[in-house]
């Protein structure tokens, strides 16, 4: 069966989907700084690697035909750390993935990214990062899916979903679970290359919405 | 006679490369934020574009065969700023010079900027942001020469200069006069094409070190 490599697993996104792909039984590399994160997760299935992102991790990769970009924490650190992780981890990750040729990338990305100019907000900086990460995994060659999740809530997984941005800025959220189902799917199903999308919590079943 | 546009011309390097182009009788468009740092220059082949790089600053192009991105203040502002300005205003100078189809860029980066992981450094998240910008110059399909000056120093032209690292450290040193001076002969001579050198205070004439 294929293995997963969640680079992120810690992360509220990373983790969630983590225990998703373990519970059907499904092989999951979770890279991680500090696997204490993780001592709440017990299956056979997982392999946790232990390396911070800034510095090689390119062992992590090694058997793992699909890889989660899913590190990062949104537009709040410092702009330091959205070079270092969000754009440069990133961008090794899929330089990685090329060499070690995994059939397919899958990158949280976020809403704004494909157009950081489109808004004037303390969000931009983080923007450019995710834009510039995009469109070096868009230039690599690989297979790829890049999600662009709106604000991100805490609620419980619908499992209904859009890919249809709302007009109403403030419908344009979703829950961490639900994102961490749509990974789920990209990366069970691995029918999806060269697709971008944005998701939204919406009122469509997600392997239809994503198709 | 072809039009030079330097973005970034009220910078050290930026305004001493204005000044030799325009002491040659060479047309410069002197992109500024701020255009009263410029008062001291006076010259009927100076023409002088007030704009934020944060803002869209495609008109600033308009007319000009060569284009030289000197704008972005080293590793010491913020983060936020090195992202919106070193790396975005560099990719959005990119993607504008391809719909001027302007006939060469170049960018002036930074001696690190080939491999940011090369050293541990609090300058790592600016040469991330060096190298995205130069990796989207290169993947461009733009004429280029990319330009990676050693540590900047504030001493007169030399115009002689290195493109070989020394190995000593301290030595990897350029004067801002003889970056002005590597730039001036680029935006004169328009040989180079998909040229990428770092640059040093050296024992070389410019052509004959740069050919």
């Amino acid at each position: 069966m294929s293995k997963t490599l969640i680079i992120g697993a810690s992360g509220q996104i990373g983790k969630l989907t983590t225990k998703l792909l373990l519970e059907r039984q499904h092989p999951v590399v979770a890279l991680v700084r500090d696997k204490s994160k993780l001592d709440d997760l017990n299956s056979d299935y997982l392999t946790i690697v232990e390396q911070d992102l800034e510095n090689d991790f390119s062992d992590a990769l090694h058997g793992c035909d699909h890889i989660i970009f899913a590190a990062g924490s949104g537009g709040n650190t410092g702009a330091d750390k959205t070079l270092l992780i969000d754009l440069w981890a990133a961008t090794k990750a899929i330089n990685y993935a090329k060499e070690h040729a995994a059939k397919h990338f899958t990158m949280v990305s976020s809403i704004g990214a494909d157009d950081p100019d489109a808004i004037q907000s303390d969000l931009k900086p983080y923007l450019v990062a995710k834009h510039m990460a995009d469109r070096h995994l868009i230039n690599s060659g690989l297979n790829y899916t890049i999600v662009r999740p709106g604000s991100l809530t805490n609620e419980s997984a619908s499992k209904l979903i859009s890919t249809e941005r709302p007009k109403d800025r403030d419908k344009a959220i979703i829950s961490r679970e639900n994102v961490a189902h749509v990974l789920f799917t990209i990366a069970t199903e691995q029918g999806s290359n060269r697709c971008i999308f944005e998701v939204f919590d919406g009122d469509k079943p997600i392997k239809a919405a994503i198709k």
